[in-house]
C-alpha cells in the first residue's frame, strides 16, 4: 500500500474525533484506485464470512478444514475465495503439514474502516 | 437495514475501545448477505470519488453538474454509477429545477465502518 492511501487513512489532525476522509476531502483518483480493490475483495457474502471467520477464530488464524466446515461449498470454490481475499492483500497463509492456515495481515481493515468513518484518535481527559 | 444488522455494527459493550464486530465473532450468513451489496456499490473507483465528492462538498450535498465536471466520463456513465450508489441506499436524490441533488444518507459508511474496524465507543476520563 502506498504512503500517499496510509497518509489518506491516517490523518494526524490531533486528539478527539475527525472526520472520515472520504468526507473529508475529494478522494483522489489513485487513491480510489487502490481502495476500490479492496473492497472489491470484501464486497461478496462469503468472502466476508471467510474473513469474519478467521479473524474470530482462537490464536487469530483458522485452519483451511475449519473454514470449509462452516459452509456448504466445494473445497475448490473456498480456495477461489480464498486466492482473492489473499492476492487483495487481506490475508495471508501458510502451508504446515497437512493443512494450509490463514490469518488476516494486520492493518488492513482498521484501514478501509478508517476511510469510509469517523475515528476517534485519542481519549478526552 | 434489518434491526440485526443494526445491531451487529452498533455493539453494546461498554466504555472504550471494542473489537471489530467482524473480528469479535463470525458474521452469520445472513448478514454477510445484507453487507456484501453494500461494499459492491462502493467497490468501484469512480464510485468512490463520487461518493467522496458528495460527502466533502460544501452543505454535504452536490449538484449533479459538480460532479459530472470531476470526471472525464460521460454524462450517462456518471448517471449510471450514482444510481448504483442510490439504489444500494447509499445515497439519495431530489431533483430541484434544472438539476439533481444528491447527499449522502446518514449513517451508512459509518456502519460500515463499524463492521471493520475497532471503535472507541466512548472518552475514557
Amino acid at each position: 500500500m502506498s504512503k500517499q492511501l496510509l497518509s489518506i487513512v491516517n490523518p494526524v489532525d490531533g486528539e478527539g474525533a475527525c472526520c472520515a476522509p472520504l468526507v473529508c476531502e475529494p478522494l483522489s483518483e489513485a487513491e480510489a484506485g487502490e481502495l476500490a480493490p479492496l473492497f472489491k475483495a470484501i464486497a461478496d457474502p462469503v468472502r466476508l464470512r471467510l474473513l469474519s471467520l478467521i479473524a474470530s477464530h482462537e490464536g487469530g488464524e483458522a485452519c483451511v478444514c475449519d473454514l470449509t466446515a462452516a459452509f456448504e461449498l466445494t473445497a475448490p470454490t473456498i480456495s477461489h475465495h480464498l486466492k482473492v481475499l489473499k492476492q487483495a492483500g487481506l490475508i495471508d497463509s501458510e502451508r504446515r503439514g497437512t493443512w494450509v492456515y490463514y490469518w488476516l495481515n494486520p492493518g488492513v481493515l482498521e484501514r478501509l474502516s478508517a476511510v469510509l468513518g469517523p475515528r476517534v484518535t485519542a481519549a478526552v481527559s
